[in-house]
């Protein structure tokens, strides 16, 4: 079936069901980034493949809202889907309902499938359009009867993990997620989010690639704890264990009966954000709904010593397979035989070789020349391009191991870079160093390391169309919250313990892309008479390119900061190297 | 009476109607900041005088909630009232209502007079407390029957600017408004806050001191305007000016009657920062509400190049003034004559002398060694510090003018500065210059502007714990939103005319405070491929001293801006000086 017939199907099905306009969020019941293949919906109706838009089907129209991370990849995607590029002016807005509401001026029928939909979603739907006239249909799943062979849900083994890696037992995380909820007076709450489930009960799966999460539903409530899942995917000595925690197993498709099990007595707790819409509407109306962040999102996001001491072991492992990687790039371009998704699987190899590797943390983002300039892009057959030795090379990889989460971009050049090439770099580069030297007091937010980040890059009239960073979890999502840096209001101070991401970058069209980023732990400096000052520690093991920099725009406190950053590197990696490997990046990691 | 006996009265009263808690918001039916002596309760009731605070009275506790600005003046102001000032974390934030829900944990009777509260605090108090048990009753003025000789509400002559002076008529701008009510879909609006209704009716007043307003509340609905006033307040040449403009001029208190008698057709805005309870609550149940920012705030905040051109001329003359007043300080300091209530009269008297002259906007603070570590100082005669050749001197002040309003803050020593006061300076000074040099791109908000402008200053782990910066009217308060530069998620970009300030300090308690304030104006800078950039105009023309600066602490982008911006100050006021003046203040600007 072709993105165009399925376009008319779907059409098909909307006259006969009345429908005006069917909206397909890129979600599933657990609001997940990373999507098991059963709900890759956008992708197989529309053919594109980016982690992030909102598709928008009427009789007439049918458009792709996405941001500006896809606006290059997006309309090659949609060629001949029948769907067009909508650009969003503001990252993850839902600005395609301003849309419908201009374009049905009297009111229409507006249809979803409130299990793809997170329960802002569909409040920001509803509270637009239902004034205005619009009838709003959350339970419309027009996919189930087109879709032949669409692929059931996953059902991997899961595992759960021991104290000595993650510092903190289940029962002590059920007791600090029990006393926010009481200090929020509610007797109940579920847990929708694989990485929140994951972090409480300490336990790991491979139901979605590069994330490693399981399948479940978590119900906490004052007196009773129940992990709803696929019973075949849980060992005996895994049930005996989380039966230990007092933690009941039911079947993952039960949750929806005990929620409506639920009576006006209950005061339950879920996450507008991190719950679908289906959930959120299985609950009686009689029951007092209270909407706040998951307790365990915070928790999770603030580090604990063991887990960070873990994270830095992981850095160096990553570190080495990283220096292996680009010494190999380097040591084999000119034959001709690399291309972005050779180099890519190469990369995942080496980091395979590395203890305690479980998987990527996404799709590496291998982008030479010009597919550098497509932030999230990743090679495709049809796309794949040969190395050569010119140009600019950007790679962007994680790791997944059991002690830690890895997330790290890198510019290399492939030939002699131009000035503008090197112009480019070094203006990205000032960015990530003075994002990562920033002094901040305590209660920053990442909008304002964002700010600290971009001047320089401002100052020169060139900016990037994404965020600064994102937090990163330990052994878990590489997208990670409550915290973000990045330009938009999100009320999280940074607080110790906390892992962001720094990578600014500069994209030209047709041309090449840079990016340099670095993971960084929030940790308290020093306090004085003018408050608790914070300070980022860089955890990221990998030498920052100095062929491409430009020194003359640097003032001495960024010379400063890369030489001894890479001085670093070559200390914490020289012993994890064979001679040969340390003596290349000895020559990298040389003082400029 | 004193503050004890007020309070006792107070207490007693509460016993009588069984209230439990008494809460004093700083505010007035208009939610303005600067009161008239009528709505002054706090004042009254403790003593304590700064423009934010509110007033907690259990029986067993007062207390005043201030922020950082108050921290030392307040306590001094509270000696012996029987009140005690509780810090807030974050400024304007409603802590207090945390605090009376864990004092009384079993619920309680909390009681307010809704004229002093916004209808946002009374949200605030009403959904955190109701759900706890608390009964809230907002129509409750204790203060009503105990104040004896209460100043009566202002009756001064209001009047209208022309159209040469404004750059837009009153049509037009009641237009503007109306079509953002269709928009919205609203078929009513009030304004209660009075910068709004000035602008909208171009029309000015002298009720409050400082902000040349007058009192009053505008409606406007689809078919109908009507100006709620003291009759007695306009000339017939007014009445006939707004008749024309269609609009019906009614006595301030038939305000409720017109809110009373609207029905379920209605769709009313309002704006829930700047309308009082006691307003939304006359408005019928079955009236629908529609709570947003008014249309006119955002309208009012970007200036017109009419707007703007006078700004600069204003700015001209204030500028004039200054020098005359820093020369004159500087050349009778030695004498001990000089106070700070003095210098203060004094530079009034210099800025009454500038064509245009109103008001000064804003009790001027002159803040003398250890009083100008109190960001918020006003001097009184208990306080008033003869100056002497030694010591730094904070002086922030501005001036109501027919053709704007100017808010400045300069810093300088009157004898010689040690090495500390000299770093300190610096320092503030590079947080100012790094501000008003930002480039960003549209859409920034202010508290990115925030960060920019903090960032040299934390790195030397120093802070200051007020915001940046503020939005400034049009010859209207000198505090203006909707736009702000501090670190809160305000989620307002800076858009094109709009006028803020960027104001960094330090303040070294016991020692000296340091703030180097200048007004900029957002402007367009260019677009290429990666954006639309924005800057700053510097507007303020006043020298900056450089004999405070450690110029080794200062890179050579700091060191040419402050050299250019004295040159461009000097050279824009040179021909208003007599020649005495313009060569001391040639000296003064001399590059360094």
């Amino acid at each position: 079936m072709t993105h165009i017939e399925k376009l008319s199907a779907i059409r098909a099905l909307m006259k006969e069901q009345g429908i005006d306009a069917y909206i397909i969020p890129s979600s599933d019941p657990h609001i997940s980034e990373y999507l098991p293949e059963h709900y890759k919906c956008i992708s197989w109706t529309s053919g594109f493949t980016g982690s992030a838009g909102t598709l928008v089907i009427t009789l007439d129209f049918a458009g792709l809202w996405t941001d500006s991370r896809y606006f290059v990849q997006g309309p090659e995607q949609l060629k001949g889907s029948g769907f067009e590029l909508v650009k969003l002016k503001v990252q993850h807005a839902a600005e395609y309902v301003n849309w419908i509401s201009e374009k049905f001026n009297n009111g229409a029928t507006v249809a979803f499938d409130g299990n793809l939909a997170s329960l802002a979603v569909a409040h920001a739907i509803k509270s637009t359009l239902e004034p205005l006239n619009f009838t709003i249909n959350g339970h419309v799943d027009l996919l189930a009867s087109i879709w032949k062979g669409r692929p059931e849900l996953p059902k991997t083994t899961a595992y759960t993990l021991p104290i000595s890696t993650t510092g903190q037992s289940t029962q002590s995380k059920l007791d600090a997620v029990r006393s926010e909820l009481k200090e929020k007076r509610v007797t109940a709450h579920l847990i929708s989010s694989l990485d929140d489930l994951a972090w409480v009960l300490n336990i790991r799966g491979t139901d979605v690639p590069c994330n490693p999460v399981t399948l479940g539903f978590l119900y906490i409530a004052t007196d009773k704890t129940v992990l709803f899942i696929d019973p075949s995917k849980l060992e005996s000595k895994t049930v005996e264990e989380l039966n230990g925690f007092g933690i009941e197993i039911q079947d993952y498709t039960d949750v929806r009966k005990t929620l409506k099990s639920l009576t006006a007595s209950d005061r339950i707790l879920i996450d507008p954000k991190r719950t679908c819409f289906a959930i959120y509407d299985s609950i009686p109306n009689e029951v007092e709904i209270v909407e706040a962040m998951n307790p365990s999102t915070l928790l999770k996001a603030i580090k604990n010593d063991v887990e960070l001491q873990h994270e830095r072991q992981a850095m160096i492992n990553d570190g080495v397979a990283m220096t292996k990687f680009f010494k190999w790039v380097e040591e084999n371009v000119a034959s001709g035989t690399l291309s972005e998704m050779s180099i890519a699987d190469h990369l995942r190899g080496l980091r395979a070789e590395q203890p305690g590797f479980k998987d990527i943390s996404f799709d590496t983002i291998a982008g030479y020349k010009d597919h550098g300039a497509l932030p999230h892009y990743k090679a495709e057959e049809k796309s794949n391009y040969t190395l050569k030795p010119e140009g600019l090379l950007l790679v962007d990889s994680g790791g997944q191991y059991e002690t830690g989460t890895t997330d790290i971009t890198r510019v290399i050049t492939l030939g002699t870079p131009t000035a503008e090439e090197k112009e480019d770099y070094t203006i990205v580069l000032k960015g990530t160093i003075e994002g990562s030297m920033a002094i901040y007091t305590k209660g920053t937010r990442g909008y304002q390391i964002d700010a600290i980040t971009r001047r320089p890059i401002w100052a020169t009239l060139r900016n990037y169309g994404h965020g600064t960073g994102h937090g990163v979890g330990f052994f878990l999502n590489v997208h990670e919250g409550p915290h973000v840096i990045n330009p938009s209001n999100v009320d999280i101070a940074l607080q110790t313990g906390m892992i962001s991401s720094i990578e600014p970058g500069l994209y030209r069209e047709g041309k090449y892309g840079i990016r340099i980023e670095n993971l960084v732990v929030s940790k308290d400096l020093s306090s004085n008479q003018f408050g608790d000052f914070m300070e980022f520690e860089t955890i990221t093991i990998c030498y920052i390119a100095t062929d491409l920099v430009e020194k003359s725009l640097l003032e001495k406190t960024h010379i400063d900061w890369l030489n001894n950053y890479n001085q670093w590197v070559y200390d914490s990696l020289e012993a994890k190297l064979s001679a040969e490997e340390a003596s290349w990046l000895k020559e990298k990691t040389k003082a400029i």
